[in-house]
């Protein structure tokens, strides 16, 4: 035996999907490959797209990256002027291909093609429902159950079938959906994931994040509102069902680790409400410290604004190696914070004999922070003072992010002191959720912070029970 | 036809070997996997691990990155105490897995496995002599003419037969040496490439850079010193040839982009000495401007040093993807300045109507710079200040990095005025070799500089008239 | 260009499926994948098995012969007591993976999953209805239409609506259904493919042919009746619905060519029915010849009972590579008859000078038939009778057989004598079909005939006037 | 636990390779792989072929079947006009791509390509004197000596460095060897394995046996001579070195099994030589009984004489199965005799009460014998009289056949009665020695029958005393 064989440590919050369309170009499938390739950072587990070209609609689907799944050979069968692809995140037990997206069918109302962000809260009901009349299920996802209620509906067309089937549906969906060569983009009334429409010359193109637009050289036109379905054909957007006044609930870990920190989402550029947060960070929580070290990379937009505001330096403490892949064989002697070191090394000239201010978005489960505190110890710094660039995260997410059950959520049953004394540093400061909402544009009332806040604007009934309970 | 296919250009300058060794340890091809790991920046395009068990040695060589080559099955049949490996960087032509190391062979001396960073300048000279006797070779790799030359020693010892056969041997190496379970490293006498000795418990461990000693935990002892040939066993290395004096030709690019930021390379940490470059830069090359933008990842410690020096803000005006793959499906309507534009984003929010100190390490060809500074103005960039962490690079390298043909260097037939026009920047500013040097611990005669100087050391007679005629 | 790909024409009548299951048994799906794997000759494009463990239904599926599909990890992934699987073979346009079998299922009556070998004649229709009702079908192939009708049955338990279901399914069915457990075996009332029960111990088992239980050492226990729907359980079959009183239509090409010749098939053995068919080929068709050459290997046991009734001895003169792959690389200077050589050569010091009577199972096309006369006359047979042991096949089948469109069937366009002169043959003799059911134990009126007489029992609207007007 | 992987034994005696080389034909490459997929039989561990297209020589060599390690792609990249393959079969200590064929090395004397099939018996020195001058050998093949030899020859020329080189190699060689575009076919003195010169239009082919001619249609032009070396180029094979004067030592053993039936070795066709083996070994050992079954392919032409002379009729009584793969997974209760019942089925129907003579060609270990022994009597025969179509086999092959250690064959130990006991059938009758030779057409002296007799012509000194031992 060589060693045993670690698979990277996934210990964060993941987001479950990114969503990429494009109507009305002649290479519609190999821009959504590059809008998916974008948007990687939103699922890494399994990538697909789906074609049509006025006749026929074929897709492609596999785990693995966007990169790997697609060659030429198979982009080349993926010909057609419409195109909608998926990229996913999943949990273990769901992780198979037939769960990854878009998910496709042939229906009496022609061929279907669907990508989904977000989670419903009245799936299982749904589901439960559509069994007894007798529909048969390919996967555990949620997102099949749109296929199943639009091949059922009764509705004399297919917008009307697909506005009866979104108002079914209740919780976090942001969709494109492909039926027989018409593009469809729709989001929930609460609008919690994001959501964006532009275009490239004369096709309409329709993504997750603007980064997917920057990379095809698409012009953002907006945002999908929430609630608004629209069809995309014309010159206009054709709206069939209107945009739900608010308030909302945009998920604000877009803004705090999700989202890429040149995205536009929600209506501003995501690495400077970041560093805006790191500069709230410092006047919330100042440290007597030498220089700032960021937990690369999703830390140092916030490590930046702290330092800034500080006036401490940002140095690079922690260098993070390029080339990790998925999996690493451990030699049988353990080495100490494996999986941490695989990815960060401290660096010993930059930190010995100093009291390095630590900045990262957020702690999910405490065994990364306490592993890089050590290490961090271990290279010779002589303070760790660890800043958290959002509040504690108390709850797990129902709208389409892959969390951790309450109970492995430190936060969730310890205090900042004793997470503090768990993870070894000298001192421990989270921003704080008015701080946090304060450094976004949008009024604070649009945000979803049930992460942190336990205030979960939709749920299912057997999921507020579950909550009601850990409330108290 | 989807499109074609983009593989991502590699322009600049690249290493051509990563180096590391273990000796005395029961997992001895499990350490040097993750060693090679930690190393994989220095090589991309095969990877290699040959162990011996005290019987057998075996070997398992393959093109592709460390962590896609080996699994566990793999390292588990290259089961033994000792083992050596390599990873490689090769041109094109040449990139075919016979070139792989380590080289492996079946000697009267006995089994033998090698591991070369560098490259001979009399290779070709010593090969034409080994073929007339008889010698038959496997691959066109420099590293094989060691071990004909091994082979085919009439020296009474391995340890005579070494020395004989690196004295035979100019230019540059930085060795591991495996045979029938004894452990040597060696460097030229003029230390071109990096080579340090470390130990993990009672191991011995050899590696081109200290990162790859962080990552399993093991001490830094010394380097190997220039023209040092030592063997491994014992409490203390055996010197078999003692390191030759200087001044020695320690490979400056080393510092100015190859070695990771983590490491110490001749003795010094690299991210330091490129801060303080960058600080450099800063005070020769000032520029009024909002903003200083790094050019990801590389660019990012010398853009902090400039950032300190002068006072502009480091801002995240570019955004590197991490999830780039080997190569990429090209839509048909080209997208402008697709190569880089894949890699990099720039975040229009941050450099909108500011004036932008771009920094980078250094420019070889130029295009890349001219697309990265296209992209900033067209991300709305009033004005870019070009600063390169170097001086302009006018020579190809003999000494194992990997670079392009003289020709194709732009600093070798423009001034630098002509380069700035050609980039689009608004001024374009390179660190002096004087400056660069000036920042580095040791003595400036210590560095070869040849790449920008054309100074150089070693050369074979036919190397040398090229270069004289380059000169004139 | 090296030469062009010459995928091995499949030019002749090939089956669709073979069936195998097994109830009871800690091993089922190993038993099941060996039971295939002598099953393999009714379909070499896809195999796939389905296992329940008595909570969780997993299936493997891919495109490809058992023996690469299953390896021991995968078939210890399905582990259970209970297990259905099936190899399929099918015409190019829907030879993709998502019509692999097993179908598997997640329905309100639990987690289905059902192999099928036949084809029905009412599947368009009944997809039609069900689409119209909102059911979304994943493949195009009949077999998906038994999950539908099952899953939306009203009947009160799953028999019911297993009875209910097979009643609306007109055509050719032999199947094997396992549903949370419960493993049952149906065949259509005509009985047109062979279904097997038999018995392993306490465990039952189900296949095509008895040739699987030879191999997994299980007991014949009996055939499944034409119509009889049977659970499997305790120890006698429960009879769901009873077996069709007759008329049957058993597929008289089973015993012509599809079957293995070491199976009892439709209640006889095989290899000696086609031998005495041979023997009734050269009663009806007798040749002055000195040697008798079959068409290895189906033609065989045909040439040896040829050679017994006429006394000319039984030669080697067409000798089989057992290495034929799928594909080969033709070179571009095109080698006459390519294709057949690569599988059969003619052995010249047999055959040179000597008069050959050369037996085959069938002719279809009759382009292979030509290149086998050719080559055999081109190493010097001076005459060359071709016998052929079945009737002229004018039709196509509808029952479950791959077969081309009546237009390329090259019996249904020309008579005898025009294929004799067709194929270069010195003589022609097709077996007659009183002749041909002469040699079979069951009575005449017991066999589907349809390919050789368009004597077509079952047929849907559609079919039936596209029969008529060739017929004309 | 699903069960045990059985890799299918190789019980019997294995030809160790087959060569095939063109000359003078644009697509050289794609000839030399359809004569490789032609001589498969001979070896299916590996296959290579080297292309010279006279500036470059390329290889390709891959663990595998011809059909698997060549594709399209692969065939393209090896242009040229000239080519050399090989397929080799080896024991398992070697099965290593490092052993696969043809080797391939760069010289002074230019690029060079040799397949070798045969074994040296001064190998284990030739080498070790090479390795104290300094070789180094990739391999554990004797076939790199050759290249060593040629590569360190001081010789004028080429054609005298070859002659040189095959004048030191003792043992068994047919060899085709490609040097910068000329092309040698060489064979030992004694001739022990085949070779033959055939013409494609202008090309030359060289090939172990003519089937691979026939595929590709050559003409066969005559044998390599013993002894001889030839180069090919103009309209006559010019003669390096003269054929060796008689008496040569032809392997008897690629009659009695190793070649293939339809091509012709030694002056004459395999197949009818078997035929008419069996008809000698029922004037040898008669039998009464009432049917005759061979073993299945190689026992056909033997049973069909033996059927022949006895008038006994030949039936089918064991089908083979035509999908074999190499491993099987076996159920964890096993199956008896499962090794040979996944590729033999015994056919109760034919042989149930039935006295059955049982044809096979030669007994190795006996373990399959007994085997197919006890499955037919498990299928109903009432008497089974096994009779073999070769002498017993009691000794090893140096001369190029990967045959078990002498102890154990089953003839190197035990009597005919007791082998007849073990094997449990009713009686055994093998071939006597002068019977078999009185069945070819060249004089007995012209024979190795080593394996059966211990007359070894030509051993290595330590070879020679093992022998002695096993002969007292």
């Amino acid at each position: 035996m060589a060693g045993s064989v670690v698979r990277l440590a996934r210990g964060g919050f993941h987001d479950e999907c990114g969503v990429c369309a494009v109507l009305g170009h002649p290479d519609a499938a190999n821009l959504v490959y590059l809008g998916l390739y974008a948007l990687q950072h939103r699922g890494q587990e399994s990538a697909g797209i789906a074609a049509f070209d006025g006749r026929e609609l074929r897709a492609y689907k596999e785990m693995g990256h966007v990169a790997d799944v697609f060659d030429r050979e198979r982009l080349e069968q993926l010909s057609g002027w419409a195109a909608v692809g998926h990229v996913r995140y999943s949990t273990a037990g769901d992780s198979t291909l037939v769960n990854a997206q878009p998910v496709v069918a042939k229906t009496h109302r022609g061929q279907l093609a669907l990508s989904h962000n977000g989670n419903l809260v009245n799936a299982i009901r749904l589901r439960h429902d559509l069994e007894q009349q007798g529909a048969i299920f390919q996967s555990t996802s949620d997102s099949e159950v749109f296929l199943h209620l639009l091949a059922r509906s009764k509705a004399p067309t297919l917008e009307a079938a697909l506005v009866e089937t979104l108002d079914a549906a209740v919780g976090a969906y942001s969709l494109a959906v492909l039926c027989d060569g018409r593009l469809f983009a729709a989001r929930d009334p609460h609008g919690f994931r994001p959501l964006v429409l532009g275009r490239l010359g004369e096709a309409w193109v329709v993504a997750s994040e603007t980064c997917a637009f920057d990379l095809i050289e698409a012009r953002l036109v907006r945002q999908v509102g929430p609630g608004e379905i629209v069809e995309l054909s014309g010159e206009e957007p054709r709206v069939l069902r209107p945009a739900a006044p608010g308030p909302h609930a945009h998920c604000v870990f877009e803004h705090v680790y999700f989202a890429r920190p040149d995205s536009e989402v929600f209506g501003e550029n995501v690495g400077m409400a970041r560093e805006r947060m790191g500069g709230q960070l410092a006047r919330e929580h100042p440290a007597r410290a030498d220089v700032v070290v960021a937990v690369p990379d999703s830390g140092v937009p916030a490590a930046l604004g702290f330092s800034r505001e500080s006036g401490i330096p940002f140095v690079l403490g922690l260098v993070r190696n390029h080339y990790v892949g998925r999996t690493f064989i451990e030699p049988r002697q353990s080495i100490r914070h494996f999986g941490v070191k695989i990815k960060l090394n401290p660096v010993r000239s930059v930190v010995e004999g100093k009291r390095v201010v630590l900045v990262d978005d957020s702690i999910v489960r405490g065994t990364t922070s306490r592993k890089i505190v050590m290490m961090l110890k271990a290279a010779g710094a002589s303070e760790v003072h660890l800043r958290i660039c959002s509040p504690p995260t108390v709850g797990p997410c129902f709208y389409g992010i892959d969390t951790p059950e309450r109970r492995e959520l430190i936060a969730s049953a310890k205090s900042v002191e004793e997470i503090r004394a768990y993870v070894g540093a000298d001192s421990l400061g989270y921003l704080s959720e008015a701080g946090m909402l304060s450094c976004l544009t949008s009024p604070s009332e649009s945000f979803c912070t049930a992460c942190f806040s336990l205030d979960y604007r939709v749920l299912d009934q057997e999921h507020a029970e579950v909550i009601e309970k850990h409330k108290r």
